[in-house]
């Protein structure tokens, strides 16, 4: 229960603190046989990648993931290789750690980051970045979970994007397509939207404050019958693997929090076919088991913690103290949550995807 | 991965379909020497129990629970036992099943239920009251519950209580305990707006439909350092508990949606001293981790989904039909959903204090 | 890790203590859809029953499992059900416990049992017939065990049998038939062997001794490719499940401690056909997975630790006392153990056949 | 439940093929604030090393040992790193992979190795070496298993020594010091028994022949109490983690096959003061925990199937071949075994070490 694993049947183990030598981890439980792509990884990597521009932070990483087990070594004649069946061992060394940056605040807590929660757990920290609690770690989620993808349906589509941020959001009545999310900087599908939104980033980055905002997401292509009754949900699963991403404070699925205001004559969801109905306010998801309509769910994420105001705080040794946090940060964490928030769901899927290749067989 | 434990160190794993014989569990981990009020257990569930008042279920259960392991045969002068550390084994009868009510949906799904999916998992069912899917699985939650919550410090208090339902809400300048709770049949601890919530309840039920709303909730006395890094946050276990019960559809900590609107400088909890916020925006966990503050969360459930009006659906062949729902049902979850959430708070509570026990040692 | 659980896709939890109400389990993870026998399954538990013959102990119990949950309620023409893909909860009342029996030993250590070593774990113990740590327990594996069973294919064949008992062995050159082992009370196959064993049992008892000896298996019919590297080799986790058993006390499997002084080209099992070798001294398992030969291994049992004569131990205090046990046991444990044997593979092949389903598949 | 993970508090996952381009693991569960020498793990690992002397395999892999997180960036004046309470990563680089060695077997069946039977289970293998199935894997479990042992008490010490070797073993009578295992490249503490194995070894050697053996282990310092019923008895986890290892076919605890053979009168061990019986029959285990006494096990081992002689097997047309194994191997895996034992054993002690931690506690 130490809290680095994820996953029952398909199942990944992460190591990794900011400004050590390195991040990597486990994935194991993945089938044999499977012909994947590790270039695709590397580009879920590439997306997620800091210092790509203006609003992320200057930090300048590679972040190329090397496999070390799980694939057999000879690649076919597009460079795929083909699964064992044995654990996927990977590593991304850390190669810009400016650990200087830190060394300022050894002894202070900045707010609402997890330094005096981790001391108060561990005892002790590395100060270095946030250490172990830096966001810094999602890269081995990414990693995973452009494996996992590749255990899915090839018509299965996981299609997060960026829907509110710094109090701006996609109008109600607005048309876009939310695979478009990758082709604005902001992961807005929505052009006008986006180019608002990043002027306010922009603003706030001068004002040396920072924002939240909603990532929404449809996953289309979702059969009918995964999830397990009865703690296992999909929708339980789901919200534990989102709500464990950094700065998650709330996730509802299909009407959630504003359906609950309505009545059961209007929320309901008539079936029209067998696995279709003529609304989805449940967001593809009755009794914790997906219907076959499209998954859907917002994820809400808190305005990053490190701001360049100085704030209140106190030390270690309980005095109260002004903090003045340096370091590369970003005004939101939401761009580059985009392609976390469709690993963790790739995770989710993938191993229900298994675990439902043993819940009906014919001896 | 079949979905019916919950927990690490502390483990629940629970059976029983709404009209089968008995339901009942096995809790695992709970530490040996402990003595427990097992009365306490019994309250727990009666508040939980259907055909309490108007506002429930007709169905009569005596929901008697019955230890059958892991408590020391001789009990104290006030009737407690002693835990042996060995499995604490426990079921409730079904007293009270109907199951002829059911034989009219044999072959029919109703609307935003799980006949459907539940028959797209495993190729067949137990339609009699839901089988499995049925909310009388949580009774062995607040079994568990109630004994997960002897386990935790004396001066821990977990406090749920109806904060919206039938799309009333207490305001938000109302002042109320929500220790108060339990005194008013709605669950809601704020006198004015528990009796609005009863009556637009009454007027659902003629009507044959169906309320939703918001569990608030509030935990006092959660020391700092609880919850694991990087999966098991906190919110994240918590989220997977909360989430996996039935009907609920959204959650969020401390600000939560609202706050992804708002910027760092304002969201940020500036300490005023070692463990203590002057703000509490980030709802007692920050980093994953408990700060010492109360942890605050909210908790959407959808309307029931069984309503008393006639609805479109298919069958099993696959054909239109229109589906009256018999049997008997709440206007709303709410509020016998309370003692639900107080239970999966304290088991994931439980079993994050077992786990902290072992996180930090000097050999 | 209570230790109250077994398997990974396929789990077992258990509950009970000797003298308390009842003993009980949970198995969770059997697929759906699956007609099974629920005769069968008190078939088995009436081959481990106690009171049975002169040599068990005279405790008499029913027995009888009452199952609570998991199963269709609609049977088929030979009574057989369906089950459901939920968790199968299942109860044996306990329903003749002396416990007075026990009073004398209340503080006292009886010699290898695990009177002392409980105490020492939990700080106190159910004193009652060994509490949680009586063979009582085996009980649930055997209702487990006989449910797995009826997972695997038709033509697999578990047939442990008695090999060894009271020093008395069946001959190098005897030819027999393992699976007429409970044809004898002994649980020996070979008629004239389980006469002597029989009779030396016989002898024991009454000086108030007692005997240990060695089970020997041979489970015909599995295909080759059950097992995972590099942990969870079916050699070690047959050795898991079956060192498990009370008062086991080695395994050896295919040739074991005495291969162990042969040599390779001796010892090496050369290939005849695909999946075929003309000798065994691998016990059909090579690199922890199966090869499609017979699995063999040897289970060797220490003497009964209840005997009727006085020996020496200290009590609680820490005082030498002369301890004299009383209560009903059986002279030796093995006959009995045969059926438990049984269910303890079976549970290992099953968690093994499921996750086979799952290691190889085109997408 | 993919076979490569270990241990339930304390988790290792490993990955990595022979011929890959690197070993690998996460250690997880380990508590915060452990100073540890991390020049001891390296020692271990040079203890299992390759490439030693005359009777080991002659690949020369350095084997160094990098650690990739969990520990604070400050060591103190001895060079000790203190643990972070977060997953220690760590990675050993393949350096000296003759791949072309094993061109010759890619499409046969080595008798009595995992060739066969991890195609039968993936559908593919990596043939290099074994892949994941070469004892190469071994080398994550030392590292762990060293990192395990600096969570134990001080007085506790693990003593695992090669007792019998290609047919010779310690007299009865010898006396001799269990510490001294590794004072002789054969692993036997006995020196004339020492002198004979290794001139047996070596003339096997020169036959292109194999031996097999048993590693005896006796663990002083193992407090009473730990270990798990009912399950997870100390033995069973024992005998899990060790009949893991690659070639191990049998494990016996105390008098193990020959007290089988015993009664009793004879078997038991007399109390003669709280945790201290005056004979050892159980191996410091008894129902499933340990007495205080010392551990006490023998572990089989066949002889290695890697022979120079050639063999009859298959290829994977099924057509009847010769076969000759070329490569580097040793005649006997007993010598490197040791350090491995070792490491199960810490593994599995630190385990409960950390487990007993929560089983009896006052709230």
């Amino acid at each position: 229960m130490a809290g680095n694993s994820f996953g029952e049947i398909l199942r990944l183990s992460t190591f990794g603190e900011s400004h050590g030598p390195a991040m990597g981890g486990v994935l194991d439980g993945v089938p044999a046989g499977i012909w994947m792509d590790l270039e695709e990884v590397q580009r879920a990597l590439d997306r997620r990648r800091p210092g790509q521009n203006a609003l992320t932070t200057e930090r300048k990483e590679q972040d190329e993931v090397r496999f070390l087990s799980g694939f057999h070594p000879e690649a076919d004649a597009k460079g795929k290789r083909q699964t064992l069946g044995s654990s996927i061992g990977f590593i991304i060394e850390n190669t810009d750690q400016r650990s200087k940056d830190y060394q300022a605040i050894h002894d202070q807590y900045r707010p609402s980051h997890a330094d005096y929660t981790y001391e108060a757990k561990y005892g002790l920290r590395d100060h270095r970045g946030g250490g172990r609690s830096s966001a810094r770690e999602t890269v081995c989620r990414v990693v995973a979970g452009a494996l996992a993808a590749q255990l899915l349906p090839a018509d299965l589509r996981i299609m997060p994007f960026v829907e509110r941020m710094a109090g701006i959001g996609i109008p109600a009545e607005a048309r876009f397509d939310p695979k478009n999310a990758s082709l604005h900087i902001t992961g807005c599908p929505h052009p006008e939207t986006a180019q608002q939104m990043q002027a306010a980033l922009e603003s706030l980055k001068t004002e040396g404050d920072s924002a939240g905002g909603v990532i929404a997401c449809r996953v289309d292509g979702v059969p009918a019958g995964w999830g397990e009754p009865v703690f296992d949900k999909l929708s339980a699963r789901l919200a534990y693997a989102l709500m464990g991403i950094n700065a998650a404070k709330g996730i509802e699925f299909g009407s959630g929090f504003s359906g609950a205001d309505s009545r059961g004559s209007i929320q309901n969801d008539p079936f029209i076919a067998t696995g279709q109905t003529s609304s989805n306010h449940s967001g593809g998801i009755q009794g914790g088991i997906s219907n076959g309509m499209p998954i859907l769910f917002r994820l809400a994420f808190k305005p990053i913690a490190s701001i360049k105001q100085s704030q209140q705080t106190v030390n270690r040794q309980g005095d109260s103290v002004a903090i003045q946090i340096e370091g590369r940060h970003d005004p939101a964490v939401l761009p580059r949550a985009v392609p976390i928030v469709e690993a963790m769901v790739a995770l989710v899927l993938a191993d229900f995807s298994l675990a439902q290749r043993i819940q009906q067989i014919s001896k």
